[in-house]
């Protein structure tokens, strides 16, 4: 046993709550801080247990992370596990000193998109990779250090983008330390006959490693996708309460898979989540009453659950 | 090859617009004829050929199905198929009458709901199937008669339905002369894995004879309940333009899945519709003008297919 398999056994299907980073990257208006901690509790009070918090980043240009580091404490006062994206070694360094479970290095699964997005080429990141975790292992209680393969579905500046680069990726990841592999649909161009192909064969790729599968509704595929991606073996599913994270290229489109919509998906197909549907729904007057011009998704959170039959797993 | 064969191929899929017929069975407001006419003109202009048009319903109660006869008269004009829904004998024999294409009878999956909805126990409805059947016969050019299990995959009356009850049903129809099968999650109870079971059981059942899927996406599982429908063989499934077909007692919540998206999940997932996705999303401007305190759901039309890859089948 790893310790990432011990924080996403494959057992069971463990579902990660990313609206405080993913949901938050491209809006203006966010939350306060005190908000985001009620946003944790709440949704923790209803059984979710894994969140990404947040990005280190300079708040002069990401002033919704400013908080990150009092975010991730807040986390660490009860069993919530908490996972934060770093994009250079600044950001690095300063996510190892504090408590955050994980921490997420991205590498693009097409160069210009690497290129455009960090000004990195995919090499120059895989580097970047090998260097955080030599640093969070030099740590005490250094974080485990995944890597989260963007684009993975197909690339809104290269276009299609073929499996066996995305194989290869995950491969000079693991080499370069990755001890999870997330797999992402970015900008929500995957089918579920895609990500079943290419779940599949990440699957295989990694072994004991655990492998997210990181989905947006875009084009409204996030739960027909989320089903692929569990009939081929993921067991670990990111999703934004609300669907939170819009593309600001794509007004009024959707941002990523529907946090709320994704448990009640899971429960159907038999995987118990631990979360309980209406509680968690409740959670969304938090992003209402501090977002207020942001348009939430998700249908469960509308018609609730069916009254009438057995649906839970 | 039997005429349900030839009209609903195996070897490709077939979707239905089912707009005009279960997208207004709950409205107050609906089109005029004029509008009525334009929307099929228009997505028949964007490549769709299934609809079904209208209910042979007493317009008293209905009048949102009362000019029904010069819908499936304007239908007839083109290479249209028009499928049209009957509930007693007068309808039965009133669409017989006309040019309609097919025929639906309902068959509720459970007792209850039967006796609630239709006022008619199961025997009687597939009485009422066996008369039709041979009504439509004895037609010089009668059209295809077919059943639609209502509450399949579980009733929001008598709660979970039992898989040999739906597969009782469909023998039974069968018998009666039904020449296609219709499974419909009538409330949006349905999650993948039930459909995946129960279509693949429906689908051995009805060996020739074509199943329809017919789904709604009222919690939101719509595109998962159709990726999953077609991986257990299904070759015809239902939807309307803008996901009209809400219902009233869940209210926002979205009705049939959303016609538009299921044209992208199935060329995404690598089956022709030869529907072209702009086209027919252009058709949503109909339905706002003449609807506009009807919600429109759908991502397709918010994001529009991706621009980079190559998505069509």
């Amino acid at each position: 046993m790893t310790r990432a398999s011990t924080t996403y056994p494959s057992g069971r299907v463990t579902l990660r709550e990313v609206g405080l980073r993913d949901g938050l990257q491209l809006t203006t208006r966010f939350p306060s801080t005190e908000a985001k901690k009620r946003w944790l509790a709440q949704e923790r009070a209803a059984g979710v247990r894994h969140f990404e918090v947040g990005s280190f980043l300079p708040p002069s240009r990401f002033p919704q992370f400013s908080d990150v580091r009092e975010i991730v404490k807040e986390a660490a006062t009860s069993d919530i596990f908490s996972t934060a994206l770093v994009l250079n070694d600044r950001g690095a360094r300063d996510a190892i000193e504090t408590t955050v479970n994980e921490i997420v290095v991205v590498v693009s699964a097409t160069e210009e998109h690497s290129l455009a997005n960090m000004n990195k080429s995919r090499a120059e990141a895989l580097e970047f990779l090998r260097r955080t975790r030599a640093l969070a292992d030099a740590s005490a209680e250094g974080p485990m250090v995944s890597v989260g393969i963007s684009m993975a579905f197909g690339c809104s500046i290269a276009g299609n983008v073929e499996t066996v680069e995305v194989l290869r990726l995950i491969g000079k990841s693991l080499e370069g330390g990755a001890e999870v592999i997330s797999i992402a649909d970015t900008v929500g161009f995957a089918g579920p006959r895609q990500v079943e192909a290419l779940t599949d064969l990440a699957v295989r790729e990694c072994g004991d490693t655990p492998v997210v599968v990181h989905l947006h509704d875009t084009r409204g595929m996030g739960m027909a996708n989320a089903a692929a991606a569990m009939n081929s073996g993921a067991r670990v599913l990111d999703g934004s309460l609300g669907g939170l994270g819009g593309c600001p290229f794509a007004p009024g489109a959707t941002g990523n898979a529907v946090f709320e919509d994704l448990v009640f998906l899971c429960e159907r197909m038999g995987f118990s989540t631990g979360i309980d549907v209406d509680a968690l729904c409740a959670t969304r007057s938090i992003l209402a009453e501090e977002m207020p011009e942001e348009k939430l998704f998700g249908s469960i959170a509308r018609a609730g659950p069916p009254s009438m039959i057995s649906w839970a797993a």
